[in-house]
């Protein structure tokens, strides 16, 4: 049985670390996973992901915006997740439908009815059955996610790193609020502490299913 | 007053050539002119263009596709279009949103009510007061296109002129269909001749037009 799970979250909550850690543990147990991300996920969505988180972009209209994570999406679904869940496979997804919402209709204000639509334009009946949002206050994650930059070699890729924290703070609350319409689909992952720590959290809320899955 | 026109025509009709010509004839009366082009038409959307014309990319997607022409469009109109017509310029502009329904709709066979509202997503209220559809057989704009490629030194751009004939000739019977059901809007003009036939039938239905634009 397949099972599509999406990892949410503000910008250095953590998805990226976790997400590894948790195909790691599934793949010990002999499930096949296939671990993706947005915007990307396979040769064309990665370059509209270039596109779009290009901080040369500084122009870059956010109804355009919209269009482009719409477009990477319906991509990624059509060429890797419809695919790789039709093959019976485990999907965990480094942000999917909830982050177009959060970011680009909590955060920037965008109608979010126009996302919802998008969303479905782009998703079509894809949908993931379980997400996790690893939710930190923001100002801790834009702290991680600063360190993060500094540390690394490569140039700064990414847009929304740069915006105010205000606009983390609203994505933040809109995480929260999508959690809280889709109280059966979401587990919200406190994800203060160690790696160890919110891997275990994480753990706890998806190895029955996983396994279950697996299995089947 | 500023005034919008779109040139629309299957590849090889000359649209690219004609509406040289007519920009130069209007600047030569002084009046205010912005040639532009979709896909493309500034730095972020050519980005886009080059996604859509790479014939490397022949996994897009019918849907992807349809979504970054929007997002092309979206940002064009915001960037480019609107402000120039605000400004009281007139816009000519090869390619707009009857391509999409031409090419993606009729050609693809994609939902035409879909293509109708991402105009209306991209475009808003942004819209040509004139079009002119440079129409002639399909086999013959394919002929000429194929000619034009082969002697030019760059790659093949184009994933559209590796289409095959079926598909043109549907893209020109939806281009006519389209001037059917907006007949005050768009000017069907006959594509066969010498570039100065075509430039002057051309002129005959814009010169009234965009003198009196020009002149307000």
């Amino acid at each position: 049985m397949s099972l599509f799970i999406s990892l949410e979250g503000i910008e250095g909550c953590g998805k990226t670390t976790q997400i590894k850690v948790l195909a790691s543990r599934l793949e010990d147990l002999g499930i096949r996973v296939l671990v993706t991300r947005e915007p990307g996920g396979c040769p064309i969505s990665d370059q509209i992901r270039q596109i779009l988180l290009n901080p040369g972009n500084n122009l870059l209209v956010a109804k355009a915006e919209l269009l482009l994570y719409a477009a990477a999406r319906a991509q990624h679904v059509d060429e890797i997740i419809a695919p790789a869940l039709q093959k019976g496979a485990i999907v965990l997804c480094d942000r999917f439908s909830d982050a177009t919402l959060a970011y680009q209709g909590y955060g920037r204000g965008l109608d979010l009815e126009l996302i919802h639509l998008l969303n479905d334009v782009a998703a079509g009946t894809c949908r993931p059955h379980l997400t996790l949002l690893l939710d930190m206050p923001a100002e801790q994650g834009i702290t991680r996610a600063r360190a993060r930059n500094a540390a690394s070699a490569g140039p700064d890729e990414d847009r929304f790193e740069q915006e105010a924290l205000a606009f983390h703070l609203k994505v933040r609350q809109g995480y929260l609020e999508l959690a809280r319409r889709a109280p059966s689909r979401f587990r919200i992952i406190d994800a203060d502490g160690t790696p160890e720590q919110v891997a275990d959290r994480i753990w706890q809320v998806t190895s029955a299913m996983a396994m279950a899955a697996g299995r089947a």
